[in-house]
């Protein structure tokens, strides 16, 4: 099924990766070459810049009207399925014993299992299983991740500094709505039908959390790339060979970077395992178990057939995504989890 | 001579750099994004990372078995030409009446003069005008410019670095013979023949100057790039996918950076004409009138003819490289007329 050349092209795409990490790893380690505030400068021009235009490229370039109805209600599935599994763990229990944030635990055990490496790693090892129809799947999911679910990542990780910056002023009341606010996010209306009376500064942190993402450059990429490529797919408009350039110029070096900035945060911790062993585990459970187990059940259960079932399971098992890495940076939302994944 | 479609050719080439540039000043000016710190982590991956690995690139893909003797000869000319005339001039009058030091402005004279932007605009720019032969010197003048030029650019950077830290603990007799000290570095035999004897430092500074340069990853970068240049045009032998991959991973997004860079430096300036009117203009007739006036009296001289002269002319004319630019900020050497140009 896999020949040997096929396993070639995998490493000879994800090796490169893996040579920019470390890179970034031993200039930093070794070679101290960078300060952390110029690491935390380069990491911001990832976030702000290679990121949004990267996925302004990807989502251009995807045709919305061809997309499988049944791949977005599955993909959308195992989404609200992993964010259920991970509420309803973190009530009973917590990671580190009751410290740290509770949103914060949601943010990132969603990152670690449901979004993976769709793009670097994705795209080749699962063309050279099951070729072009694997690709176009896998543009989808691509877009799906970009589109969707970062921004909503990216709102979460918002919410998730609103909150602190707000109970940091005020009472202590605030820290035990953590999951709720989140919960709001998904399903504001079941929140105010069943569940309890907001607390205060719920509707506040909202806004403050709506207000950094409508200036946030990522939300504004994914939004002009799905309208333009609606008027590319839809009108047959092409983009201007300036306009084009002008993305690829700085969206370019955009993995390169990622990977590299990735390389100076590794060397910033005291071992590899930045996280531990104990938390290694549990991130690997959430990663090749959790992560896979919930798209298996959510494609069941929207009946996907044949490549379209096989491919999106397969995804589901690899490696997790360099983006929710870097945001988790961006915020400081436990990055030693996000770089072992 | 020169069609619209070439003058939109040239303009796709130019435009997305200066959007890079736009981006990187509105966003340290206006939107308050990065600290000079954070600037100078970027400023540093630039020159430490990206353009390394894209003058290797550039090098390695150039034939060196089919590189033309007499533009080599002129090239090597103008550059010692200038160097003389900027030299002389410095001893009689300097710009700003007797501050700053003249090894500094002969390396920023030379930088401006000499060293012309010829890989991001030459290429698109002549090619409309004379076609693939003026790619393929425009190539061989890259390979001049990184191979050799870049690398003494360096040296005469590290020289000046290494004096000032040993004039700044020593006596002030060192400081007049920063001249002669240029002079020692391409003539040394001369040098040593007629003018005098060396002050106690010299040799020091050479010393430093040279360890620093032998530990610059543009010096590896360039050498790599030759001798993989020969084994592959006389031995046939290939890249490896994944180091060319590698490769590629950093030095992709290298001239985004570098232009992204030259945008935050220029924010932190006062006036977006960083040295001032009266710089400026010095600047613009090193620029277009002695760079090319010396190229004309040195292709003259080497007897170019037809294509070669036409190309090796014009090609002195282009504005300023950016990588004197991105060396001129990483040692902190007048980058504010580096900028300008």
């Amino acid at each position: 099924m896999i020949s040997w050349l096929d396993v070639y092209h995998v490493f000879s795409a994800t090796v490169p990766l893996y040579v920019a990490m470390i890179l970034g790893y031993l200039s930093a380690k070794h070679l101290n070459i960078f300060s952390l505030e110029q690491c935390a400068g380069i990491n911001k021009f990832v976030a702000k810049f290679s990121i949004p235009l990267l996925s302004f490229q990807v989502i251009s370039q995807n045709n919305p009207f061809k997309m499988s109805p049944k791949l977005i209600l599955s993909d959308i599935l195992q989404k609200i399925l992993a964010f259920v599994v991970l509420a309803v763990v973190l009530r009973f229990w917590h990671p580190t014993g009751g410290r740290g944030d509770k949103l914060g635990w949601i943010i990132t055990g969603l990152s670690v299992s449901v979004l993976p490496n769709t793009l670097i790693l994705g795209i080749p090892i699962l063309s050279a299983i099951d070729g072009d129809a694997a690709v176009n799947i896998l543009v989808q999911i691509v877009v799906l991740q970009s589109l969707i679910w970062y921004n909503i990542l990216l709102f979460l990780f918002e919410i998730n500094a609103a909150r602190k910056i707000t109970s940091s002023g005020a009472s202590i009341e605030h820290r035990g709505n953590g999951n709720e606010e989140a919960d709001i996010e998904q399903e504001p209306k079941e929140e105010v039908a069943i569940v309890r009376t907001r607390s205060p500064g719920t509707g506040k942190i909202l806004l403050k959390a709506w207000q950094k993402l409508i200036i946030n450059p990522n939300t504004y990429a994914t939004l002009f790339g799905l309208v333009w490529a609606t008027l590319h797919f839809r009108l047959g408009w092409k983009l201007p060979e300036m306009i084009g350039k002008s993305v690829h110029m700085i969206s370019d070096g955009g993995l390169g970077m990622a990977m590299f900035s990735l390389g100076l945060f590794m060397a910033s911790q005291s071992s590899i395992i930045a996280c531990g062993t104990k938390m290694a585990i549990i991130t690997m459970v959430l990663k090749f178990v959790l992560g896979p187990a919930l798209m298996v059940a959510s494609a069941f259960s929207i009946r996907l057939r044949s490549t379209l079932f096989r491919v999106t399971i397969l995804q589901a098992a690899l490696p997790q995504g360099i983006v929710p890495f870097v945001f988790a940076k961006e915020y400081n939302v436990n990055p030693e989890i996000a770089s072992t994944g």
